[in-house]
């Protein structure tokens, strides 16, 4: 409901419906007041009376399903934000910023929290849910302090204990220790988002059996770099990996690159200055994460050791002839590029959280202040008590929290993947689509909750009013953190482009061949299948699907119903689009082109259709795992939010393609403002099954509104005269 | 177009529909380009191949069209913003920040722009006009000189000059002068958006002839006040006005409250120290805005002289009488707040600059910066050659366009009002209505500036990537200085609100005596009236709705069309709305309010539909300015693109009122894609025509990318070993 896109409810609002479903008569649903109308199957308004306990009670239970798998690692990483002095402060300067959140990574160490992301053969735990999930969670209090660690032990940590083998694990054990801090230097001042075409070189020199690595443009640097600034020693440098003279290479030319390779560099010296042939540069201020030092790298003839590249999948010998496993240099690039699809999740993870503090705290407040009474003699409202910042608030929590389930269901796949210790230069195909799709819900989920962070602590801030605006209370902070979220570790635009194209791939090879984007380069050699289900919770989805049965009365409330009209859009968006890229098969590259960027916005549509989907999906998938009654019709609540928050958004082309009438989207945007009223008074309990440490949300803001009376009180001074 | 709420367009998209509208045959027409397809009238895609000379000429026309009615003032103030120091930084801390902003004070003084705040018989000027295009300016390069300059000369200057006598010139002239820095005390920590609960007092003691300041709650101290908590030495306090035992009061309680009323008082002495009974405080970092030193002032029986009282509309005489020429108290306070409309003005007008200034940055970056080629074979694309890219910036920029013809229409209005030099006591009901129909359209506009600004800047600092959060690159201080803008001088929802129920209540007057909202207390008794037309440019308007006879057959792109459909919006929103509050008469005060609040979201779309509206006109007005075709068919395809933004955020709405078809919406949103292809080579013109002094524009992540070929040249060292 953004304030550009307003959309009226219809006058009915105010009509007083009597038709009531029969009252479920327990628990609470509230016998006092009106059934939800419009709509046959409409849920009960939720009783406002519930005692404390109950609703704490409810909360609980909530939570418990929030905290998905790896709940141990929520609690443990708990106890690490209850930490008085966690919260990122705005009166530090750069240098102090930035010394801070490095002694406080050593907390983070002592915690063991970074041994979850290594195997056990590393020194680790090869707890890779628990590690994702802990990292998520630093997300709730500081982001610099979540990219650091991310950095330091996904990124940096991840390129050298996946991309590296036993000669590497030394580095491992130091990185893991803090003894190494480590850069990874992917991203150049030329290339962010088209990683193929980096231009940081590595030629291979036999005659001393070196890599040379080079700079050889200004484009070239290393750029936008964490831990380049200051604390960096190592980094992990993707370069083009040049083999001079190699005829045991796969590329017949001498000296042409074999592709983007990644090699363990040396920048600094122990005492913080730059190796020779290593230049690094200070980016200084950004918008926020002032606790993390970005810089610049870049190198003139700098030489490190032939056993500095991280060989797991492709290996120079002392002779210079290239080897790798993998045959296909595509699927070897993208094979490299999958080992590190962790950053991807723990991004769009601790964005989710960083999401959720907001929330939490402008739902704190919307509860605790009052502005605008109805009339002089009567109190003035609470916030929440106004339907518009209902309106604000509520389809956001809904939305985090259906995040929060996909997030989870995200977590525990990239889990249970690396639990099979599977070797992805031997993938199955079916091996290999599994791990493309779960790169592609990574990618998928990574742009939509940080999206939806950007958009939700943008919009707690206004509704937080000045307060929002103080940096005291966090939320700018917050603001100015996560922004950059939704452009690192994959441009959000480009991300869910990926994700689309992954499903338009499975989509083709189900109906049979139709590769609509083979002609135009665009990365595309994936291998996923169109809505496969596999668990248990995905055959409750596909029984949902299977017995549903359309008609003209079916209730909006209906979750077979609400699952086929997300899919539906998902599936026709898909079919329009094979359908518009099929021409490009018979056109030249130049032409294909043009045809593919102006089915842009269609491509990315078919991404956010499909987010859409899985989020509805994880959301019914978490209802089934509450235990009363009582809490789950508090959840299907919001997952009605949830849903309807995706018709009204996309009411336009449902009516487009008259998959709802005009009545129906009337409808659907009346029982939003319902759904909205009937969770308002449950809103805080909403935001505590969150289970975020008091003092991160207990901010000033929410003291200074407690304090008014009492300091009113002991100041006898004042007075009228 | 929100990621959150994608539309794919129809597969014709690709269709190359042969059908050509007559060609004109002249100018910047392309020959060679296929017309703009899919509804008859369309125009002809724009040439990419005219010279930069002509370009030049077209930028320069639209300028002058953009520069509004007091150009001279926006070149007076180009010559300060080309200052090359006069840009925001971010390494300074919250004390150099400070100092640095209070220092480019004197700066801004020494232009001679504050004179232009100031009546002739008040030492000033009384070029309103001039006055708030210039603090508008100042919003293109740094938003705390901007509000610095507000808080001074426009909010703590308004006050004194507007509601002060002749008794307060001397503090007119000082204050002018710099010789007294002031604050604008009002907002509490209470009550911010509704100011008539303010609980400071001011009670009147008539042994002494003194007024008795006092904060006798927690929650009557000012709060988030600007200058109060470095610079300020007075301040323009709003209090309760108590005057006990006063007999001729129009309230026959004594001790009562007269209402809301402004005061004249010291908090510091000269060295900076706080006078005795005031109490100051810091709020030290904010979100952004570093230059403004935001602070908290409380009073405990501080003692001002009788006359402190800003006494233009009200008075208290030696013996305690209370007097006022407004007799009805709640027009008078109303008189009050609206001698400061002003303030209002320049926050929506300066957060236009801003957003103008980021867009400038993000076309010129998306023409320059290349990524993702169709093929290794073929050069990488421009970010501007990606359609989804132009879908990004161009629909704003068109916005960014219609927002400044209408808020140059506010200031040439409010100017204008000014200049008449009325005594706004002594308003026939027909200046009331002018007077406050200026305040909704000021309202108004302060939301949809600052709310596009909000949004463009996030989209544009998205769009240039890593870089993009780099402090140095602009974006993300504008991000962060504009982003208290949608709350303050206003709360954006509360502004919205308040421009609605404006036009409902000139709408129930237009009916016949239908006060749907004089049941509840809402501040409404007002007169303004519907769609009233006075000037030679509304009667362009009114001739074009006049004119319009609607046919299945009628091209989207006819600017009478075009006014009719967003015109019927607002239309019929007010007139459904009508109908919802009505039965709210004949009910008691609170189920009256229940109402009210359940039709808010219909409320503030009312308000959204008149913006489109009053935006809309505002353009078509602009382009009736414009000389050469050449540059009208560049302005008419930016009206067009406005136009279809409109339509395709509030397709659904449109669909269910019958009022197009799924064809037409369809059709709607194809012609945006369209458009922005043909406008995208152009976007560099329509940015530059903004005239925003290159020093501002040519930052770090322009140079970094020309200075790539050349860095590589100067730099041997480097190469492939």
């Amino acid at each position: 409901m953004s304030p550009n896109n307003p959309e009226n409810s219809t006058e009915s609002t105010t009509q007083t419906d009597k038709s009531v479903t029969p009252d479920s008569g327990n628990g609470i649903a509230d016998k006092s007041e009106a059934t939800l109308r419009r709509s046959t199957g409409a849920p009960q308004t939720l009783s406002t009376t519930v005692d404390a306990e109950q609703r704490a009670s409810i909360a609980q239970e909530l939570q418990t399903v929030l905290d998905g798998d790896f709940p141990e690692a929520r609690e443990a990483t708990r106890k690490i934000l209850a930490n008085p002095d966690i919260l990122p402060r705005a009166d530090l300067d750069l240098e102090q910023s930035r010394a801070r959140t490095t002694e406080q990574l050593q907390q983070v160490r002592e915690s063991g929290m970074p041994y979850d992301a290594f195997r056990a053969d590393q020194g680790g735990t090869g707890e890779t849910g628990r590690c994702l999930t802990s990292i998520e969670m630093l997300g709730h209090a500081d982001l610099s302090l979540m990219v650091k660690s991310g950095v330091q032990w996904g990124l940096f940590g991840g390129a050298v204990g996946n991309l590296g083998t036993e000669r590497h694990q030394e580095m491992v054990q130091k990185l893991m220790d803090l003894d190494a801090l480590g850069c990874f230097a992917m991203t150049e001042r030329g290339h962010g988002s088209d990683v193929q075409q980096l231009e940081t070189t590595a030629t291979y020199d036999a005659e001393t059996q070196e890599f040379i690595i080079n700079s050889p443009t200004a484009s070239a640097e290393k750029w936008f770099i964490g831990n380049a600034a200051r604390d960096g020693r190592w980094a992990a440098v993707f370069a083009q990996l040049i083999v001079p003279g190699s005829h045991n290479s796969t590329n017949d030319q001498s000296s042409e690159s074999q592709g983007v390779h990644c090699l363990l560099v040396r920048i600094r010296e122990d005492d913080g200055s730059a190796i020779d042939g290593v230049r690094v540069g200070d980016h200084g201020h950004k918008g926020g994460l002032k606790g993390v030092d970005n810089g610049t790298i870049s190198f003139v003839n700098h030489r490190v050791p032939r056993e500095a590249l991280l060989n797991r999948f492709a290996d120079v010998d002392e002779a210079g002839n290239y080897t790798s496993p993998i045959e296909n240099p595509n699927r070897r690039f993208f094979t490299m590029l999958g080992a590190l699809v962790r950053g991807r999740v723990t991004v769009g993870a601790a964005a989710g959280a960083a999401a959720r503090t907001a929330l939490d705290i402008g739902v704190t407040y919307a509860n605790l202040r009052r502005q605008f009474a109805p009339d002089d003699a009567l109190p003035e409202k609470r916030l929440i008590e106004h339907r518009w910042h209902r309106l604000r608030l509520i389809p956001r929590l809904a939305r985090a929290y259906g995040l929060q389930f996909a997030t989870n269901k995200l977590i525990a796949r990239v889990h249970e993947l690396d639990q099979l210790g599977l070797d992805p230069t031997q993938h199955t195909k079916e091996q290999q689509a599994d791990q493309r799709e779960v790169e592609a819900h990574a990618a998928a989920l990574k742009a939509a909750n940080t999206a939806h962070a950007t958009d939700t602590i943008q919009e707690v801030r206004e509704a937080c009013g000045g307060a929002g605006y103080m940096a005291e209370n966090l939320l700018t902070t917050l603001k100015a953190d996560s922004d950059v979220f939704t452009t690192f570790e994959g441009d959000n635009v480009v991300m869910m482009q990926l994700a689309a194209k992954e499903l338009m791939t499975g989509f083709a090879r189900e109906l049979g061949g139709l590769k609509p984007m083979e002609m135009v380069r665009f990365g595309l050699d994936s291998f996923g299948t169109l809505l496969r289900r596999r668990t248990a919770a995905d055959a409750l989805i596909q029984n949902l699907v299977d017995t549903f049965s359309d008609s003209e009365e079916t209730s909006l409330f209906d979750p077979a119903y609400q699952i086929n009209l997300l899919s539906e859009r998902e599936d026709r968006l898909m079919r329009a689009l094979a359908r518009r890229l099929r021409p490009a098969r018979k056109m030249d590259v130049d032409e294909a082109a043009k045809v593919v960027d102006h089915a842009q916005d269609h491509l990315l549509a078919v991404g956010w259709a499909h987010v859409d989907r899985i989020v509805f999906e994880a959301f019914v998938e978490a209802e089934s795992e509450l235990k009363s009654d009582d809490a789950r019709r508090v959840l299907e609540q919001v997952r009605d939010v949830y849903f309807l928050s995706c018709i009204v958004d996309n009411a336009s082309w449902y009516l487009e393609q008259n998959l709802l009438t005009g009545t129906r989207t009337k409808a659907a945007r009346a029982a939003l403002n319902d759904l909205v009223d009937s969770l308002g008074p449950w809103s805080q309990t909403l935001v505590d099954a969150f289970g975020i440490p008091n003092n991160i949300t207990n901010l000033k803001l929410m003291e200074n509104y407690e304090a008014m009376v009492p300091k009113y009180e002991s100041n006898p001074a004042a007075g009228l005269g």
